[in-house]
């Protein structure tokens, strides 16, 4: 049931409140109140995968099974950032007289959380970009309350997921007001819209995240808005890794592009192969044995068939195959393209199709390559296969396929994204509205802090991991030099 | 004279080719345009600073030799910035098949320029936030290409600037297309809205930052856009300090609000003082000692008549000085009102005023203090002036003065904004559009950085930032631990 206006405020009143009290708390505070929370939803996850799987059906085993690990891991590694310090970027740089600009005074830099943050849950991770996933483990880390948006697609899984990640919070001492689920796409604007509300998260569709990306920086006061949205991820072959592995990059492909029934923001969408590959018969062949997937919910279906339908009457394509587009369940539909027909075909063949589908591109020479990156919508990933004896060849490419995305792959599939301290996910827009930030991996705390110098500030009133005697054994800057 | 649409379209061409050559460029490359582009300044200064004086009316000596010897300093810091290696934040995890949410690849993170940025000049600081001014540098310093939109106020000093900077990266080796100057509304708001730029800066008021920012955001593919805009700077003042220094916060206020005739954005246009100060007749002859100054133009010039006249017909507001408004040199306004009338005063009595004006509010008690804090739009700075024996009393202020501001400073003046490692200049809208950064000091430079993950590269196609031998011998992290 839609949250209504009176709880609405509530809710975003309590989150302010607690915005007080968790910008005093200590790193090591939140480290704890992570740790719980990602022990407790560990501890229902018998009754969190099945309900998940009710409302996503997306499969138990290994899929639900394994976001969930993937999620409570994603909470442990906040905690471990927050217990190593360096996402505070202390930085003290003592008086100096002689400071060739003119005398310096004692100036001291850190980091503070932003503010109460709504986030807004994705459709397609139940888990881990949901009530308890990536931005509420980054927003919470960096200490800012965090207003969750429930997914509609999920709904009693984000309620019971949303009451243990609050009952975790609460039980190991954070702030009442700290975490709240909230339903309904009126409650979600009214939220973006609201004055405390000091940042806002996304993962979800290209539109969907750009009118909220508008309502977020039409404010009077515009704020932070890390929208994750779409991405078409690229996959280049070059001609010896054909050679070499065609059998490996047809199954590995078919693979990817049809995991979790195609509808993963780092879904490859599009296939470069060089023309007179020789693997259609084999791609057809792996496409018929591919069994339809349900997807995650009508919306999509809908939006999914439309577009499908499309591609497969665009003059240009040649479909390898012509799944029942009515059916229940989804087969995949795999199309190709010359070059030259991709970049003189429009929007259409350019942009995400979310689901079981992927375009061929077949590109005649190397020139023709280069073109083709150049034209290309920017977004998530970029792949590379190629031979080791292809390196030289890969090397004039990488400018472009660096201009293109967040993640450059070499010989693997864009779709497993590890959550570590060197992931990046993003990119230029479309990728994200945020391209200087990460959704994944230990730097996406950054998103949620905003950076505050203190200036002659006596030692006692500095934050702890300014003051002169570190209490905190942080690592720091000081006076330009690394501690 | 404008630019026209054809010199415009041929600069930004330029930018774009230039945009690959820099991404191949190494920090020490661009370390050593950056400190020959400051020489090449410093060189000319005989020749700058009168030119500058002349279209900004602003004074020689100390004023604007000193920012001359600011802007130099500041892309020699971004130099050593460079030297120093941090900002490219290399991350390695090597794989590791027992990585708890899954095995991991190899995956490793660092940074490349975000690609051509378009950078306006501000009027009030015509070097240090103008042609080659802290967005410049942080931009060139990031390896991007700079479009350079002159302000107006100081055309002549801009073209010429703008000369010298071009020839000095040319002659160190720098691509062609690395920089230019444009002039005109319409180039500026051409350039904004053209696909090829990736970023955009901007130093001004809260009106023009605001309807850039706007196009920015409205783009197709929206970019980041870095605007720094308006800020009242209010400064407390704790019934001690009052008490134990008040010839010096009479001195010093008036110094500062009057300083480059208030025209710095962190003029401290709200004084707090406790009610019975005992400073009225002080200030009032301070008010009066204090000569009349030009402003930087008449389009300044009249927006600051304007609203001077709105406060001092405001009937809750009460004039301490009544300079005569029409005059060419402008005398200092100093007003005053109480902290209920504040508070129930509306806009006008909340938001800057750009010029040499300022505004004392009087505060009847902390718990008075306490709630004008609460209401005060947020800005770059906020200030306390206080004795020791006051500290207990400004701890429970912190976190309002936390909330308000991106620098907080104890016992001095805000208009000083030194350029360090720790500088922090910026804050909640409309200090700034972007809070988690900042236009001063040293990680000015993280604005025009994107980061990116290359995932299982061979050694030898990775940026050298990430190879395996580390050979720039840079400070990492490698699998989780600081190198």
């Amino acid at each position: 049931m839609d949250t209504d206006p009176n709880d609405l405020s509530r809710i975003i009143d309590a989150a302010a409140e607690s915005a007080t009290v968790l910008a005093d708390s200590t790193p090591a505070d939140r480290a704890g109140w992570l740790s719980h929370t990602a022990d407790a939803i560990d501890a229902a996850a018998d009754e969190l995968v099945p309900l998940a799987a009710e409302e996503t059906h997306l499969p138990e085993n290994p899929r639900l099974r394994g976001e969930l690990a993937r999620t409570t891991f994603q909470l442990r590694l906040f905690a471990e950032v927050l217990a190593d310090g360096e996402f505070l970027r202390a930085t003290v740089d003592h008086a100096d007289p002689q400071w060739p600009m003119g005398p310096r005074p004692d100036i001291r830099r850190s980091v503070v959380p932003i503010g109460p943050t709504l986030v807004f849950a994705a459709s397609n991770f139940p888990f881990a970009f949901s009530v308890a996933g990536g931005d509420t483990a980054a927003a919470l880390a960096a200490g800012c309350p965090v207003v969750l948006k429930a997914h509609p697609g999920h709904p009693r899984l984000s309620t019971r997921t949303g009451a243990i990640v609050r009952e975790a919070l609460l039980e190991t001492g954070a702030p009442d007001g700290i975490f709240e689920v909230i339903h309904g796409i009126d409650a979600g604007t009214t939220a973006l819209r609201h004055p405390v509300i000091a940042a806002a998260a996304f993962t979800g569709s290209v539109p969907g995240g750009r009118a909220l990306f508008d309502i977020a920086t039409a404010r009077p006061r515009p704020i932070p808005f890390y929208g994750e949205l779409g991405s078409v991820n690229p996959v280049v072959v070059l001609p010896d890794a054909v050679r070499a592995r065609s059998r490996q990059i047809v199954a590995g492909f078919l693979g990817s592009f049809t995991l979790g029934a195609g509808q993963f923001c780092t879904k490859p969408g599009l296939l470069l192969l060089p023309s007179g590959h020789g693997l259609t018969d084999a791609l057809r062949t792996a496409v018929r044995d591919t069994p339809g997937q349900p997807l995650l919910n009508d919306r999509i279906a809908d939006s999914f068939r439309t577009r499908v339908t499309s591609l497969r009457e665009h003059r240009s394509v040649t479909a390898l195959s012509l799944p029942d587009i009515e059916a229940d369940l989804l087969a995949p539909t795999l199309l190709t393209v010359s070059a030259t027909d991709f970049l003189a075909g429009g929007e259409l063949l350019h942009q995400e199709c979310f689901g079981p589908a992927a375009l061929i591109v077949e590109y005649a020479n190397s020139a023709e390559l280069q073109a083709l990156l150049a034209a290309l919508e920017p977004g998530l990933t970029a792949t590379v296969f190629a031979e080791d004896s292809e390196i030289e060849e890969v090397r004039p490419l990488l400018p472009a396929l660096t201009a293109l995305a967040g993640r450059l792959i070499w010989n693997d599939w864009p779709t497993g994204v590890t959550v570590t301290w060197a992931q990046q996910h993003g990119g230029p827009y479309p990728a994200t509205t945020a391209p200087t930030t990460t959704s994944v991996g230990a730097a996406a705390i950054d998103r949620f802090l905003r950076p505050v110098a203190w200036q002659g500030f006596p030692d006692s009133l500095l934050p702890p991991a300014l003051r002169e005697d570190n209490p905190w054994r942080l690592p720091r800057r000081i006076d330009g030099k690394r501690d």
